[in-house]
């Protein structure tokens, strides 16, 4: 079942793909009118997903996430219109030239095709979702998890009807069964799905990684250090580790670790764990951090490796740059990571030196993001380095084509 | 063991990717220089696998692609030399932009990291994968088949020594053990490695494409059509065909099937068929082409669907653009597609509509290729949309990375 959806948004995608952009523009708008419309139907639809995660005791955070309301629901579709305005990328000329046989080369850009979204928990992904592969001329179809698929049924119905009001083939947007066997089938999907990207937890992400046959960008997992030099300005060390630690800790682009160097450390410390503090962070340090803030914990060899996604902080003193670079190679996550330093031969070091999706010089971790990057969206984050690397905007869900114009050239 | 060589790579890469370009040019002239020295070492290695191959009674053809002498390899020598001088891709700025927070982002070229190479018994291809992957600043695991497992030992000695000679890390050239197992180990990989190329015929690359949980690059498979226009100039359709089919039918980019408007059938395909046979083709067709050429044989789903890699071509007469349009989409492979025609009207709905890697107004399929790109080399031709699409070259062996500079910018 999953295989044939799968061809019948092969089949329906080129509709999208080799139309104009004001075709594509008018389509999201009648997407975003079908989901304000329906949308009575699709909060019934997640107060009954609501009603069966609580009874089934789901952890409150997921239940937050799972649930919708008119003013959150008023944002999704604003979010789809706002995707309708961006300019399109689709047909842009990426580059061209002339052999010296004659023959001229043109690099275009295109859509990737189908494309396949896992995702947990969150129905507006399936709106947000949507929206950025139909914008750029993909097919999409999503795969949520089994506590939303009422809500998700019901948006995907929605989109579907928008669409058939556009004129457009429904089949350009399919809701999968929230089954297990629809994500193994979707899995396997190799040569009618051109590309998977799972957007959720680390477990959801390395399970796509491990079985899946169709390629996959993976997103997210973000241990991002924040590494203060002993020529930092230390307040601007302070406002940025305490910005990237609590502004949002749950999310992939905060800050896990906290590396000071030695020389500054018994200055810069106590100050930074006060401003912390006073955020409700809490302090996991190495022997030397304990010995400087005594009311730290331990940290474990867990806390310089995984995610906290809480206000829990690793803070390590570091013996310089090298110290610094290597706990950074030997734990990161190629996501984000920092220096704060006034010394502009260091920072341009730590930028060459660091491998990960984005490095920052005296700026917080949190602006890996496509809206902070400017690009008016983001489908995920991507910490691999094929295809697309961090924030994936609009660019990022195309591929390009060659065109040859000849006058008869054979080789 | 062959995790460690993966480590290995992975501590020997960032020598090479933040060093300079004069450096990376350096070592491709040791590891050319180190290559010529033990030629006398690598042949007789080629001799005593060829000595096996024969024994075994490995097919001709085989026999002749394992086959080192010392032209063939003076030859693969000069490949290496000319990889050295090809323009530096790494450090480029794909693009730049301020923020209004005034964050300043610059998007640059960087490795990919840690590349496999997975093929068959082409041991020439161990040299040139290496050196087009040190030009990129990464480091390879090259498994090759097990009919060459004495040339590649020798060949990877040889490289080995040329960048100890530079002062290099040896380990940014490794040439895994040529067994299943080790096959299997690389393509388990994941975070060892980042990205897996299969070179060689369909069954290898769907192997790997299946159980690789390292993401992998699929190149290859080309079920190239040619389709003659109504208004094609017959002369040059025939020049192209006979082009696209002949002049090396064992390789992807040559052409399967030829669709013929019924227009011009009449007229064409005896022109064509004489033509194409005294190239020494056998051509099998549908009823209406076995009606026009009674000599040719009946054409079976096989022909439309597989890629021949001999001099048999299948021909088919269409009733016009749409009909070839959707053979093509049903059959073809993603990889080189053709029009004939005068109609720039036409061309432009066939380059537009047509979902291949290259697409071809009044040329040969023949031409998708790094070289007659202009590329200056390529590692293979991509036939999924994901990171790169049909010729690759130097570039498409890179990834990119943000660097943000900021002034203690927060969220």
């Amino acid at each position: 079942m999953v295989l044939e959806m799968a061809r019948r948004a092969g089949a329906a995608q080129p509709v999208l793909g080799t139309a104009t952009s004001e075709i594509r523009r008018l389509a999201l708008d009648a997407v975003a009118d079908a989901l304000e419309a329906q949308a009575a139907q699709v909060l019934a639809a997640n107060a009954a997903d609501v009603e069966s995660a609580v009874a089934a005791g789901l952890p409150g955070p997921m239940v937050a996430r799972l649930s919708l309301d008119p003013v959150k629901w008023g944002k999704v579709v604003d979010g789809v219109r706002a995707v309708a305005t961006l300019p399109d990328v689709l047909g842009e000329e990426l580059t061209s030239w002339q052999r010296p046989n004659g023959l001229a080369i043109t690099k275009v850009r295109v859509p990737l095709g189908v494309i396949g979204i896992i995702y947990e928990a969150r129905p507006n992904v399936t709106a947000d979702a949507a929206a950025l592969c139909l914008k750029t001329g993909n097919a999409v179809l999503l795969k949520g998890g089994k506590e939303a698929a009422r809500s998700n049924e019901a948006i995907g119905a929605a989109s579907r009807s928008g669409l058939d009001a556009a004129g457009l083939p429904a089949d350009l947007v399919q809701v999968l069964p929230a089954s297990r066997e629809a994500a193994a089938a979707l899995m396997g999907a190799a040569g009618l799905v051109d590309v998977l990207i799972p957007r959720g937890g680390a477990g959801l992400i390395k399970a796509v990684v491990e079985q899946s046959k169709v390629p996959v960008i993976e997103t997210g997992t973000g241990v991002c250090h924040v590494y203060v030099h002993e020529a930092a300005r230390l307040e601007m060390a302070t406002e940025i580790i305490v910005n990237a630690k609590c502004s949002n800790p749950a999310v992939c682009n905060s800050a896990e670790t906290l590396l000071v160097d030695r020389a500054v450390a018994e200055s810069f410390l106590p100050m930074a764990a006060e401003a912390l503090r006073s955020r409700g962070a809490t302090l996991r340090g190495c022997p030397e951090t304990l010995r400087l803030l005594p009311s730290a914990e331990p940290a474990t060899e867990v806390d310089w490796s995984e995610e906290h996604l809480n206000l829990t902080l690793a803070v390590r003193v570091v013996d310089g740059p090298d110290h610094a670079l290597a706990h950074i190679a030997h734990y990161g996550t190629r996501h984000s990571e920092a220096i704060i330093t006034e010394d502009a031969a260091m920072a341009a070091r730590f930028l060459r030196e660091v491998d990960a999706a984005v490095v920052y010089h005296n700026a917080s971790t949190r602006f890996t993001d496509g809206g902070e990057f400017g690009f008016g969206a983001e489908i995920g984050i991507s910490t691999q380095k094929l295809h697309a690397r961090g924030p994936m905007g609009l660019a990022e869900l195309t591929s390009y084509k060659y065109l040859v114009a000849g006058t008869g050239q054979i080789r």
